[in-house]
C-alpha cells in the first residue's frame, strides 16, 4: 500500500482542535565550514528560541529521499507532505508551471520549453539562444500564441531568460512523451515521440504545434527555434482533506511552494512579503484550518549563493520573530527543512536535515539545542522525510491504532 | 526501481578526479568482552590514526542486511557495493566457486558438492565422509572427471576436505534446482528436482551426472557417494562502470573477495600478500581508477577463532600502516566492515558495523574516535549497508539532483 494511503486509512477525522504546524526552513541543513570553525550555519547562528523549543521537545534528522540523494524542491516537499518522493515524482514541466504560479488541471500536459538557436540546416548551435532576456522571450512567444492545433488548447508562459512553459489543455491528453531537446548542440531538435501507446495522440498534437512554431521562428537570428522537455501531468494525489481529514493551508511567499501545496489540496493564504506577515496571517486564520505549512525561503537562497553569514542571519531573524507562532500553542509544531543547502556547496545537497518536534505528546529526549550535531543524536533518530506526516498526525492524536 | 538502478539514474559520469576508497576491515564490528573490561576489540585497540580521521569526518553505523540478520560474505559485500542483498543474493554454489578463484560465466550453473558416506542401501551414514582430506577429495574427483553428459560441459573443483564445486557449462542452463542433499543422515540422497519449468532440462543433466558418479564411487569405504546443494547462477548485475561510470578496482588478497568484486565488474589488481603491499599497489594505480575497494581480511579470521587480542592487534597494524592511503587524499574515504565478527561469538554476527566517512563534503559530527560507541551516536546515523554506495557517490559529487 502506498504510504500516504496507509496513514490515510488510520486518520481520525473531524477533530477541529489539535492544530499541526510545519515550519519549513528551506535549505536548512548546512555543512561544517572551515572559515567558521567547522560549524554549520545553524550551529554558528544564535537561536535561543529554537533551542528552548528543542529542550521542550524531541529532535532528529530527516533524510529527504534516500541516503546520498540530493532532492529538488519537488520531491523534497512531496516527501514532507507524506508522499513517496520516488514513485510520486513531479515532472519538470509541471514543476516549472508551479514555479510561475500556474497550477495545472488534472488533464493538462505541461512541458518546459527553451528557445534555442539553429543554423541554416536546423542544427542547434546554442541551446539557450544566448540567454535572451525575458522580454525577448515574451516577444518570441507572442509570435506563437495564435497557433491553433485541433484537439487541444495551447498556452505559452514565459519563465525567465530563454525559458518558457507549454501547457496543453484537453480532455484526453497524456504526458508520456519524450523530450524534443536532444540535450546537446550539433543535433536537430527531435520530434516528440510517444513513450506509451496512450500518448500517441498527444505527441501528434505537440508535433503539429512545433512544426508551426518552427516555421514562425525561422530567421538568421538568435532564438529561431525551440526545444521541449519534461512532458508531464499532475500526479493524481488526493488532497489532505480527503486523505487525512485535515483542513490545510499554506503560508508561502514564492509561487513554487504555493504550487506544491496546491498539489496536495492546501488552501493558499495571502500572506504578505515576510515572515512576520506570514505569522500574522497564521493568527488570523488559526481557527479555519487544522494544518498549516509555513514556508521560509531565504535560508535556501543564501545557501545557493554561498552566503554562510547571511544564511545564519536569516535563521536568527526567524528565531527572533517566532514568538507569535509559539503563543498560538499548536498541538504539534515541527521545524525542519526540505533539504540541506550548505553555503559551502552553493547548492542543494544530500545531507540529512535537522528536525525539531514540539508537542505535549512527544517524548522529550534531553536535546538542549537545535543544531545538526544535536539532532543527529536526537530521540527521533534519522528517518526518511516521507514519515514525518505520520509523526505529525500521531502527535496530534489524529491516527488511530493499527490492528487490534 | 531497484536501488542500484535508482542511484545509477543519477550518476554523473566521466569525472576522473574525485577518487573514492572503500577500506573494508573484514568482520570489523566486535562485542563487549568480559575479559577486557567489556570493551570491544575496536575499543580496546589503540588506533590514533583512525581516531584522527574520525575527528575530521563523520561516523555512523551500518546494518549489513536487516536488524538481527547475520550475513555471509556474499550479501555483506553485495550490500556495500550498493545492491539489495536480499533480492540479489548470490547462491551458495556461485559463492563457493568465487571462493576458490573461479568466476562463473553468466550461463553457468554452480553447485556446492559434499562427499558423503552411505551404507549398503544407499542411506547416508556420514554427511561429511569422515572429513576426508583435500587430497582424498581430489582423488575421488579424478574418478569423475571423464563423465560425459550430452548438453553441457562439466567441471569439478576441490575446495577443502570433503567439499567441492560442480560447474555446468552450457548455453541454456537454469539454476532453479533443489538440493540433492537431504540435510540429514538416515536418508538417501535425493534426485535433483526442477523448482521451475525452465530448469527441468538442467535438472535432467544433473541427475545424469549424479547417476554415473554414484556408480563410480560405489564401495565399502568412506566418501562412496556425493550430495549437491546451492544450485545457482550469477545474478545479472551490471558492472560499476555501466552503473555509475566508475572505473573500479579491487585490492584483495583472498579469492572470495576478488570474486565478489568481479561480480560487480571491478578489475582485480595483483597486490601482494599484506596490507602494505596493497597500499603500494593502490598508489601505483591511483590514476587508473575512480573507485578502489581494499579488503583487509585478518580481523575476521581472528574473530572467527575467538582471538580477541589478535583481532585488536590487526586493527592496530592497519592503523599504523594506513599513512600512504591518507597521503593520496581520496575525495571520499570510507572505513567500515562487511559485518561484525566478535571474538566473543567466534562467528559472524548481526551487530551493526562502525562506519567512518572522511571527505571535504562530509558534515563533521564531532566524533573523536572510531569505536562502536562513538559511531552509534555519529552524525550519519544507522543505515543499511546498501545505502553506503549512494553516500560515497554523493560525497564525491558524483550524483546529480533528483527532480527539480
Amino acid at each position: 500500500m502506498e504510504l500516504h494511503r496507509f496513514y490515510s486509512s488510520l486518520a481520525i477525522r473531524n477533530d477541529r482542535t489539535r492544530k499541526i504546524v510545519l515550519l519549513l526552513i528551506d535549505g536548512l541543513g548546512g555543512l561544517s565550514h572551515e572559515n567558521y570553525g567547522y560549524k554549520t550555519e545553524l550551529e554558528y547562528a544564535n537561536h535561543p528560541t529554537l533551542d528552548r523549543l528543542a529542550s521542550r521537545g524531541a529532535t532528529g534528522m530527516l533524510t529527504p529521499v534516500l541516503p546520498g540523494v540530493t532532492p529538488g524542491s519537488g520531491p523534497a516537499h512531496m516527501a514532507l507532505f507524506g508522499m513517496d518522493p520516488i514513485s510520486l515524482n513531479i515532472g519538470r514541466g509541471v514543476l516549472e508551471a508551479l514555479g510561475i504560479g500556474i497550477v495545472p488541471g488534472s488533464t493538462d500536459v505541461l512541458a518546459r520549453g527553451n528557445f534555442c538557436t539553429v543554423d541554416d540546416n536546423g542544427v542547434i548551435i546554442d541551446r539557450r539562444a544566448g540567454r535572451i532576456s525575458t522580454d525577448i522571450c515574451e516577444e518570441r512567444l507572442s509570435l506563437l500564441r495564435d497557433i491553433r492545433v485541433p484537439g487541444c488548447d495551447i498556452e505559452l508562459h514565459a519563465v525567465r531568460d530563454h525559458r518558457f512553459v507549454l501547457r496543453l489543455k484537453g480532455s484526453d491528453l497524456n504526458g508520456d512523451i519524450g523530450n524534443t531537446d536532444p540535450g546537446t548542440v550539433g543535433r536537430k531538435p527531435k520530434a516528440a515521440s510517444a513513450l506509451t501507446r496512450r500518448a500517441e495522440a498527444t505527441a501528434g498534437l505537440v508535433n503539429a504545434f512545433v512544426d508551426q512554431a518552427l516555421n514562425r521562428l525561422k530567421g538568421p537570428f538568435a532564438a529561431n527555434a525551440l526545444v521541449l522537455r519534461g512532458f508531464s501531468m499532475l500526479p493524481g494525489i488526493p488532497g489532505f482533506d480527503e486523505l487525512y481529514g485535515l483542513r490545510s493551508a499554506a503560508l508561502a511567499i514564492y509561487p513554487m511552494y504555493k504550487g506544491l501545496a496546491r498539489v496536495v489540496g492546501m488552501d493558499i493564504l495571502n500572506c504578505g512579503n515576510d515572515f512576520s506577515d506570514q505569522l500574522r496571517t497564521l493568527k488570523t486564520h488559526w481557527d479555519d484550518y487544522d494544518y498549516f505549512f509555513i514556508h521560509y525561503k531565504y535560508t535556501d537562497s543564501c545557501g545557493e549563493d554561498g552566503e554562510f553569514l547571511s544564511k545564519a542571519h536569516h535563521i536568527e531573524t526567524l528565531d527572533s520573530s517566532i514568538g507569535p507562532l509559539i503563543s498560538l500553542e499548536p498541538a504539534v509544531l515541527a521545524v525542519t527543512g526540505d533539504h540541506s543547502t550548505p553555503a559551502a556547496l552553493k547548492s542543494h545537497s544530500w545531507h540529512p536535515v535537522p528536525l525539531l518536534l514540539v508537542s505535549p505528546t512527544c517524548r522529550r529526549d534531553g536535546s538542549t539545542a537545535f543544531t545538526e550535531s544535536v539532532c543527529a543524536r536526537g530521540g527521533l533518530g534519522t528517518l526518511e522525510s516521507k514519515y514525518l506526516m505520520g509523526l505529525l498526525l500521531a502527535h496530534a492524536l489524529r491516527l488511530e491504532k493499527f490492528g487490534a
